[in-house]
């Protein structure tokens, strides 16, 4: 394949095409392109010139497309189009990409919607989608899928594979249920490939299958697919009624956001943003923890008020000078020991007992402690500063970059416990609290060492 | 199914079964379990035990077993095994997980363990793949794959795929090449469901297909697998000739590793580690970054010494309360903006010129800054500060924060067009330089309003 590269260039000679609505040249140029890469496209063009496109080219492109574009262009879009002509588009679309769209409308938009969509059938799957919560099994899953009977024959069998096939953009497996639709097992299509057709399906199915069940969270999807390597999952009703299937590159998506959460939370930005969102979701996720973060800082404008006293002594006051370093040093063991465990935590390798980790955290931060410590007292050699003095700065900060430690390992530790994404914890939290904390310890033990 | 839970009581009754050479009972044990459930109890293991166990297992699981397994630990597993053992349990695996695992050899060892390979053709295939950088196509892909010639009938293809298939876990495309072994194109094996099997390959085959190139980085093949759902792709050579093929369940490893590879760097964690790592690699991991922090703390010990004179003016020495916060502001603003950008680029969200992204970035700051400045004036009037000492520190926090944005978002791009990783920028880089330029700003900005 020839790449497709999206260029400058190419935007130009579309909005040419569009503004002499030269439609012929328009629909074979784009009859050419991937439905990704006419999202990409979309995504340069403005409202009037994308609603054009959209409206342009056949149905069974532009729907791909329409599932393909970010939520606000989507939106902004379908303002633009009738009831009747998105339900034509979601008829095109596999029915958990019919649902999530339905569900970003209006709740009087989307009963005008579903009540144009011809297939009955895919109405009331879509129907039957909306009513799980999007971050679980439910709301991950597609009703395309291949099952066959247990009591049918393999001829029977490969009939009805052949028609429900044409529902399926990729099959993977074919589920094997009961006459009660209860999921008993699979066949796979290389066994198809390699077995002789004059078998009964009970006597050829493999009854162990891996199965999640509708409620199941999202994440516990991913992880479950990702541990077992499948390609795609079968998901269970509350009574192992089989509801629906989940594919890789569903949970791909899942792995991707969890990822880019808990490192966007790690920066103290909340929400999913991107980088191109509006000015308005920028500020409204990073705005609420630059507050925090000031929050703290006037917390230790206190704590170093009350030290204010010592400016005085010129023996003591170059204590002052350090304060941002050790603020920046119990920040960052903060962030590393908590950036380590929730990733732990998130890829379940946080094992062994707390006493265990404890003990381990603190000879990490002992040994990296003490490198440090000692640069310290280099440092304040070179600078002919008195030794006492030096080594108060290097005892200090060894107590507050331990306590950082602590704190940045069993905060996440904790909030897991208790069912609270321990992601939150991650950066400006930590960074805040920390600063605090350091700031203090290092003053009074300085003062407990020095004696002022 | 019923999930697979690790428990303490079942590692203990496994250590009993071992103590008491058990082996029935083991076999029969684990003859249930499937392999990523056998690596998880391996890695819970003495590595006496874990040798133990895997030398009972028969080898069609343990080879599976040895793939899913920690480096550190399957390297002290496999030095207790011989050559023509570990031989045996990579003529299991497939080309890719077998190149792998040989590749974490000692040159000696390899060439030992490829001798004793039985299947000749499956160890010209590992030795071909470990030619291939690691993170390349060529080093992802594998030589397993179901190809067929488009001079072929149908009927030859069928019996040609049915051979070909006992050694392919997953089907997912049939390929179609010329006699010169190039890729021509694909067929599906649903097509191969729903047409009727009297047709000459050169006629069904689908001539566009996706493909990628053995030097590829494997960060560019998974972006397109991604961005074109793929769940398969092959590699061709330099000459067009297929060489290999990548299956998702690769890339959703290599997009995972890639996401928490920029969150750990964000968090000032270089390298690959996992909290369970030994105690000499996450010091590895960590300490560069805190000896960068601690620079930069010194760093800015010097600029405040440089400010020392005006701590005898009790009107100017308050001063030196805010800077911790004014450190951590623009470190916090700092990290926002790199961590957003750093993102953007990885997910090729980051489109547009320089200059509206300049425009945009310090807008949002000053919208940030605004709130904050007004936050920091209020706490002042709450405190009886002078309101000239107040809007100093709001103004002076302005420009750090607009400065500390600029950086962040800057210098990310400028790595990333320099063909340098730009998550390396974040964390305690942008962290420790903001803090530095943050508080020279600050005391240079007081100095020119207060006129000290």
């Amino acid at each position: 394949m020839t790449p497709f590269k999206l260029s400058d260039q190419l935007i130009e000679e579309i909005e040419l095409l569009i503004e002499s609505k030269n439609d012929t040249a328009l629909q074979n140029m784009f009859g050419e392109f991937h439905y990704a890469d006419v999202a990409e496209i979309i995504h340069e063009l403005n409202l009037e010139e994308a609603t054009y496109i959209i409206k342009l080219l056949e149905s069974d492109k532009t729907s791909d497309v329409l599932a393909e574009l970010d939520e606000d262009v989507r939106e902004q879009i379908l303002e633009n189009m009738s009831a009747k002509e998105i339900a034509e588009e979601l008829g095109e679309l596999d029915t958990d990409d019919a649902a999530d769209i339905i569900a970003e409308l209006s709740r009087e938009r989307a009963q005008e919607v579903i009540a144009q969509i011809e297939d009955e059938e895919h109405a009331k799957d879509i129907v039957e989608l909306l009513r799980y919560d999007e971050n679980s099994a439910g709301g991950l899953m597609a009703k395309e899928l291949v099952k066959v009977n247990e009591n049918w024959n393999v001829l029977k069998c490969v009939k009805e594979m052949r028609i429900q096939a044409e529902h399926v953009t990729r099959v993977h497996s074919i589920y094997v249920v009961d006459d009660d639709e209860k999921l008993k097992g699979r066949l796979s299509l290389k066994d198809l490939l390699t077995t002789s057709t004059k078998t009964q399906i009970s006597e050829v199915y493999i009854p162990k299958v891996d199965y999640v069940k509708v409620t199941d969270k999202a994440e516990e999807v991913a992880k479950l697919m990702q541990k077992y390597d499948l390609e795609a999952v079968p998901v269970v009703d509350e009574l192992g009624r089989l509801a629906g299937r989940i594919t890789i590159d569903d949970i791909v998506d899942v792995i991707k956001e969890e990822a880019d959460k808990d490192y966007q939370l790690a920066a103290g930005i909340t929400q999913e943003v991107e980088a191109d969102d509006s000015i308005i979701e920028l500020t409204r996720a990073r705005l609420p923890w630059l507050v925090l973060g000031l929050i703290g800082g006037l917390g230790s404008v206190f704590i170093l008020e009350g030290f204010e006293e010592i400016m005085v002594n010129p023996s003591y006051r170059g204590l002052f000078f350090y304060t941002p370093l050790i603020a920046a040093m119990a920040g960052n063991v903060g962030v590393q020991s908590s950036a380590i465990i929730v990733q732990g935590l998130a890829n379940d390798v946080v094992k062994g007992s707390l006493l265990n980790r404890l003990v381990k955290e603190v000879s990490l931060t002992l040994i990296n402690g003490s490198v440090l410590a000692c640069l310290i007292v280099i440092f304040g050699f070179l600078m002919d500063n008195p030794i006492n003095f030096s080594l108060t700065i290097a005892i200090s900060m060894m107590t507050v970059i331990v306590v950082a430690a602590l704190i940045g390992t069993f905060i996440p530790i904790i909030l897991h416990k208790k069912g609270i994404d321990p992601a939150i914890a991650t950066g400006p939290f930590i960074t805040t609290s920390n600063d605090i904390f350091g700031i203090f310890l290092f003053f009074y033990i300085a003062k407990l060492i020095l004696g002022f």
